[in-house]
């Protein structure tokens, strides 16, 4: 057969090691060079392929490519941007394929979440439909962890293991300081509509008296009146109280404690976190002296405290997506299957994208303890595993070094222009 | 000479080196015997003196000791606590006498900032006047390197560290998405007076067109309009714009930006951090998408991103100041010496309490860049050296390891009770 090229693009927010899994696809594709000649990367994800604004990676060193592993954030550029049903624009999945014939692209590999997986699917059929027929994979990432039939997602571990780490220091911060000074520290994470980075907090405790003390899920409705109850009875007992609260957390009506009505003095809407929300409440009703750390970015970004595991896990998928690939699978996306906790094992799987595209898993009830504050044993088994091993990036004069890819464009071969 | 016991106590907001100065200060004394016979350490700083309160290290095992060099926090709890002057509150002052007398107590260590340093003078000073003379030591501590006459203190290379790697972490988060997401990231780091920490920031901007692009500094009035400008231009010419701001970042009439008549649906007075402050401008007046990060506590917690400079010389003080007293010396204070920026060279060097009692040192003039937004290569080369080196912790099952101290107190010898 004849090698024909890929298109590689990173979708939705990035992660601390969604570089790692470029480097898996790329390294991978280099070995197989019979298949794949070239990997082109979207500049800015699907935008890069509709935009006809591609990196060929070939003119990256293999040196480069291989420090991608250690790179956070989105190193082609990401995007937030959903690919419509084919009913409401038909023309940008017609756009895409018009771009791959022009190019020789007969793989496509898109790595992202739950939308991604659905775009990757629908391009999959459309390709088709047009007669020019590509193999097309997904490839998981989200910090979220709310992909479905894949144990886990990299992204996941890593800002669990921040998440976790975090906690533990901040709360022997607090606890020093408690006798005098900050009585309740708030730790603001992730996770809108799923509470697996909250959940990764309870990590941190080991004992019943260690911290968090208190995790606030999206999957549980917020009662202030118990909230404020558990946080007296916390500083009662151990002089200080440290809470992990989940971005979703929200009332019984489904509105989110960060969109409480706060104004600013000229009448705007204020739209806070929620730290700031149960720091107001706390103070107002307990009068406790208090501090709060959002964690926002620096969480999923924190490629410094990578757990190893997940780093492992970013590389295995791009690799694994490369060799189903040159299989000839097409619709399909590389999964992680866990076969034993403890000692953590597990291996590539994987499930075809309609299965996963557009789905979400939340934290299952069983995973939340009965006071609805703390993970369960069950929730420690599973997530622990995923935080383990450190895989620190090279560091320059203090800092991780940082690299420069030659980030050379592929020449434009269509004419028109295609706007987003 | 008759061994005696000393006394060591942390004050004030911890960092993430101070227990490295503990273990300088109790791996010293315990080499010096003939001297020192153990330390008590105060439990919850100078409250544990006041109030009888103190921890026996010598039941703690040398390994347990040596572990202290890898832990965050205050391991024996510090306090908000500034003994009063002699006229205001000399009974306090007097019951210190009696307790280090009550347990044969002739050295006092107290590793705190400038209010400590000006305790551990009237200590010294009423010990004499109270013919009880006592060795006393200041050991510098803080992450706000506003301390005099020392270079630098120990607690400011790791939390310059932290940020430094945080920016230049979350900066490649933020340049993936801006093409159709977050424009605009803020970081809010700590910093009440001085700008040492949010300058710490800039280390991040190797080039011209690196992150951060704005640092807003306590020490530089904020102008709105000038402000507004900088960042519309930035992200003009870069797509995204990233700011380090201060939470003691000020109008010219001095108030603090973190204070600008927000309030509550109650009507209450929101105390919301600088973050959000210029998250709501830039969002109100340039429409652009953001996100901000409040790092607080985690900041200077985050002993598993340490500075291997800053932890070295944190032990080196707490060895110091047991080595100059046992020379005698009284009302000193070990401070570091810069001998040389590259290749960065420092000794240990001293000082009379009464020269830093009290002062602050705010980031001088010729480190601020004209454009008031960015640091001058004069403090590029002070500040590198001391993030330099990484100096991990060992983890366990994907944490840092956590020590239990047995934390046995030293049994009281007085009768009456001390109340703060």
């Amino acid at each position: 057969m004849t090698a024909m090229n890929a298109f590689y693009a990173q979708s939705g927010g990035v992660t601390a090691v969604i570089n790692a899994t470029a480097c898996g696809v790329i390294e991978t594709a280099r070995c197989h060079k019979d298949f794949i000649s070239n990997i082109y990367a979207g500049k800015n994800g699907i935008i890069g392929a509709l935009q006809e604004d591609m990196i060929d990676t070939n003119l990256e060193s293999k040196k480069t490519i291989a420090s991608l592993r250690y790179l956070p954030g989105g190193v082609f550029g990401s995007a937030r941007y959903k690919l419509k049903g084919f009913k409401e624009n038909r023309l940008e999945y017609e756009r895409l394929i018009e771009v791959f014939k022009a190019h020789n692209i007969g793989y496509f590999f898109y790595n992202g979440g739950n939308d991604s997986m659905d775009t990757a699917h629908k391009v999959s059929q459309i390709s088709k439909t047009m007669g020019y027929p590509v193999t097309c994979l997904g490839i998981p990432k989200t910090v979220d962890n709310d992909l479905p039939v894949t144990d886990n997602c990299p992204g996941f571990g890593s800002v669990a293991k921040y998440v976790a780490v975090s906690t533990q220091e901040a709360a022997m911060d607090v606890i020093s300081m408690s006798k005098t000074s900050t009585k309740v520290f708030i730790m603001e994470v992730m996770g809108r509509h799923a509470g697996w980075i909250a959940a990764a907090g309870g990590l941190a405790k080991k004992h019943p008296d260690d911290a968090p003390h208190i995790i606030l899920f999206p999957e549980v409705a917020f009662n202030k009146q118990v909230f404020l109850k558990h946080v007296k009875a916390c500083v009662k007992q151990h002089d200080y109280c440290v809470i992990v609260a989940s971005e979703g957390a929200r009332y019984a009506n489904g509105k989110f404690l960060a969109e409480t009505g706060t104004k600013d003095a000229f009448g705007h809407a204020q739209l806070g976190g929620v730290a700031s929300v149960l720091a107001e409440m706390i103070s107002q009703n307990l009068g406790f002296k208090y501090h709060y750390a959002i964690a926002d970015y620096l969480q999923r970004s924190a490629r410094h405290l990578a757990s190893a595991v997940d780093v492992t896990q970013a590389y295995a998928v791009g690799k694994a997506a490369v060799e189903m690939a040159i299989k000839g699978q097409t619709a399909m996306m590389p999964i992680i299957k866990r076969i034993s906790d403890k000692p953590y094992k597990w291996k590539i799987d994987q499930v075809a994208l309609s299965r996963v595209a557009n789905k979400e898993k939340m934290l299952p009830k069983r995973f939340i303890a009965k006071d609805n504050f703390s993970i369960t044993p069950a929730c420690r088994r599973y997530l622990l595993p995923l935080i383990q091993g450190e895989d620190y990036p090279p560091y320059n004069e203090g800092l991780p070094k940082k690299i420069q890819l030659k980030n050379i464009s592929v020449p434009k071969l269509l004419s028109n222009n295609f706007v987003v």
